[in-house]
This record gives C-alpha cells, sequence and structure tokens, in this order.
C-alpha cells in the first residue's frame, strides 16, 4: 500500500534522512522518500504490519508534525 | 581566541549538530556555537594549534559554505 503524509519541518537532507530513516526502521515499511520541496513522505508498507498510527509516531519522534 | 564565521545553509538542530560537531573535533578548538537565525558560527579556539583554513574546511566538509 502507498501513502503519502505531510511532514511539516523538513528543512535539510539531514531531516529528510531522519525520517526516511525512522520509517525504514519500522517492520512492514519497504520505501520512504522525503520531498523537502514539497514537504512529505511518500510511504510504500505493508498494511497488515504496520500501522498508519505507528508510521506517524516514528516522524513524530524525530522531531517533526505530521498533518492529519 | 574568538571568531565568528558566516555559515551558509544551515537549515535546522541537525545541521547545527554537524557544523559544531565538526568543530570541536578539531584539536584546539574549544568551543563552538551555531545561530541559526544568523546563520553563523561563535568558535574559541587557540590560534597556535589550528587555523582559520582547518576550521573553515572541517564546516565546509560538513557541506555548507562559509562566507569570506
Amino acid at each position: 500500500m502507498e501513502k503519502t503524509l505531510m511532514v511539516q519541518g523538513m528543512s535539510c537532507g539531514h531531516c529528510k534522512a531522519s525520517v526516511e530513516g525512522a520509517l525504514k526502521k519500522l517492520d512492514g515499511v519497504s520505501a520512504a522518500e522525503v520531498n523537502l520541496e514539497s514537504s512529505n513522505v511518500e510511504i510504500t508498507y505493508d498494511e497488515a504490519k504496520v500501522s498508519l498510527k505507528n508510521m506517524k509516531e516514528a516522524i513524530e519522534e524525530q522531531g517533526y508534525d505530521v498533518e492529519a
């Protein structure tokens, strides 16, 4: 399954790496790609293994706000 | 000795940590503090041990441009 989340506060390559790294560490997430210009992250995941809540929490733990 | 260098491209806490960390690793640098709002870093160093050139290179290796 694919989903794009809007994320506030990502400003540079370090931010990109932090968010992508945190998501990819989750079991069930097979891909995560941050686009800094559009302030979002595209995630490919197995919804049987990982929930949207888990993914949002992983991003928030890195210090960024997830919209909706 | 103290010197403030203007650094371009530092945008977040990760950038701040990268630049400060790179400077503090240099022998002779006793303090380094990035101010993101004013795009600079204040460095306290022993000019007998470390040169301005060394410090600029350390910042540039992290991917940031140093002015003058």
